[in-house]
Order: C-alpha cells, then structure tokens, then sequence
C-alpha cells in the first residue's frame, strides 16, 4: 500500500480527546519521535526534549497537575473562549491524561534563540508523523510550571509546552467538522505595484 | 512517479539562504499554502496571516527593515550564537530578501489564544509542503514591529513571524551537514516505576 501523500495526511489528522485502550508500539512512537526532531530550529539548537509518561500511578498526578491548571484557564478565559468550550464540550476534565496508552510531555529549553517557536515547528512534525503512524493526538497545552518539571525528574531549564496524549481515538468519537478558511481568505500578496491583494493562484502580474 | 513520504520530505529539507531566478508557479504557493493552513490553532481561531511579497521595488524597503533588525540581533546576540554565525557565515545581509522569487511574511493574531504555537505549527506545515512541491526556503525570523506592518499595509493586530524567501536554491549552496539528535538523546520515558530514563524501542517495562 503506498503510503499517504503529506497533504492526504494533513486532511485526515483530527484532534481526539477520547482513546481506547489499544496499546501502542514503541517503535511507531520512535519514527513520530524522529520526525519530531527533523524540525529547524534557531541556530540548530534543538531546544526540545520530548518525555513519554507510560501508564502508572504517576498518570494521576499528572491529570491533577493538568486539571488545576485548566480550571484557572477556563476562568481567566474571555467569553467568547468560554463560550467556545461549551460548545464543544470541552472542560476541565482531561480524562485522556489517565488513560491514554501514552501522554507525552513537549520541553523547551528558554534560554537558547527562539526557542518557543522551535518547539512548536518540532510539535508539527510530531502529530503529523503520530497520524502517518495511524496513531492519533491532541495539541493540549496547559499552563504548567515547575512543579510539574519535579514531577516527571526534569531540569527547571525547561519549560513544558504541551501534553500530547497518544494512542487511537475511539471509534465512536464524535468529530465535528471545523471550518477551515483557505488561501482566498488567509493569504495576500503584494504585487510589484505595492498593492496587497487577497491570493489567487491566477495573478493580476506576472509572478 | 510515488509522492516522496512524510519522512522523506523531512529527510530532505534543508534552510537554503541562496536561490536561482527560477519564477515560481502561483499554483505551487498555492498548495503550500493549504498545507499551512491545516495546523491544528487554539480555538480553531486560525491566526495566522501569509503574506506573498512579489519582486519589486517594496523588496528594497523590506530588506532594509530585516537588515536593520538583524544588526541589532546580531550584536545582542551572546557570544556562542556570534561564533555559530561566524562559523556559519551567517551576516546581517539578506540577499535573498531582494532577489528570492517570492518572500512570504508570517503574521500571528497577537490577542487570540496561543497564537504564536499555532502560527508555527502552521509555518512547519509550509515549510514542508514547499519541500513537497520541490520548493526552497529557509525559517527566517527578523524582529520586526509596526513600521513593517505599515510598509506591507497589514493591520497592527498582526505581529510579524517570519520572512520565509520561496524558490528554487543555488545549485552550487554548500550544504554543511547539520548533526541532528535523536530519539535516545531527546525523548526520555517514565515508566511504571515512575523512573525516567532515556528512550528506546525496546522498553524496559511492558507499554
């Protein structure tokens, strides 16, 4: 079977909040983990470091940890944001962080250039070799400070920047369609005239 | 001819800093840009902004803006990151600001919810999708404010990422390989135990 072109995997990868039990092999984590660390980053720095937490006691205070931090979020929220939780139906409760097979938590090293955006070019690559994996994810980001390093046994050099839950989404999941906005909308482009347009693949002068 | 896979696009990618006068199909951008435009965002709030800037007289206003930053970048720079410019003969000077066959400026929508994340999991998708369609670029990040809003007439809600330059690179670039790490020196995994150890495929524990 050929594999997915990038955009058929682009198209397919949703985020899942809900997965089963099935176990998942190491050795697909490792080639998601190797894209993952393919990314560019400032002066080739490499300012991440990814630690998968397997199953175990540990998963409660973790899901504690991530809990705590999510109600204060949902009440600082502005109201159009809570707004956009209630209507889909995501709360505080993060149930996958107790049951996903893995939950892997994304470090960024603060003090090396642009380190932030580094990581999160590195995340990119992550869930979209997770989903050529057929493995599926959540970009869930919790706002986590240094207890949470004391935790897992990690340096406070690092700054945790997402928690990844891993594994296969339920079947009966319900993924609602979002709306995406496209080129036509997202894009512009200036011309030689000095002029900012919105894109079209047909333009007004000679590219 | 197969689609190049995932990894195979990401083996491949390099930052290119010089590029041939090649045009540069509309069409091909246009792909690109879908791609960038499926990052997952928080709130699916989409805040990210391309800006394609054709060859013409505005490219000298940009380049001097990035020029301008990039001095300034390069003398607060610490002295380990001034010697990785030396040993990389990287300068202030941004040719491929005037002469890339297109320059594509990022913008992030500063008041939504982890906007910068989500900008550069889409810049990620991009990057790579230009791979995908035999396009070059490199992840370059000036420090640019408002006056570089006002030269492209981008509203200042918007906060500038990134000036990737678009095309085909010089055949003759030298290509320095750039040692990468990987999964066993950047992923560790707590198991059970609640031990963290460094990964590897084979785990010391049933996942």
């Amino acid at each position: 079977m050929a594999e997915p072109s990038l955009h058929d995997l682009l198209r397919r990868r949703r985020s899942r909040r809900r997965f089963t039990t099935d176990p998942v092999d190491p050795a697909r984590l490792e080639r998601a983990l190797q894209a993952a660390m393919r990314a560019p980053s400032g002066a080739n720095a490499q300012p991440w470091e990814y630690v998968l937490i397997a199953p175990g006691p540990l998963r409660d205070r973790v899901r504690q940890a991530c809990e705590t931090a999510d109600e204060e979020f949902h009440r600082r929220s502005p109201a159009w944001l809570q707004q956009f939780f209630a209507d889909h139906e995501i709360t505080p409760v993060k149930e996958f962080c107790h049951n996903a097979p893995w939950l892997v938590a994304v470090f960024g090293r603060r003090d090396l250039p642009f380190w932030l955006q580094s990581v999160w070019l590195s995340i990119a690559n992550f869930i979209l070799a997770l989903e050529a994996e057929g493995l599926h994810s959540l970009t869930y980001t919790p706002t986590l400070g240094r207890d949470f390093n004391r935790l897992l046994g990690v340096n406070e050099e690092w700054s945790c920047q997402a928690v990844l839950p891993v594994g296969i989404g339920q079947h009966d999941e319900e993924l609602r369609p979002r709306p995406r906005k496209g080129p036509a909308e997202k894009a512009h482009v200036v011309g030689p005239d000095g002029v900012l347009r919105p894109f079209q693949p047909a333009l007004p002068f000679e590219p």
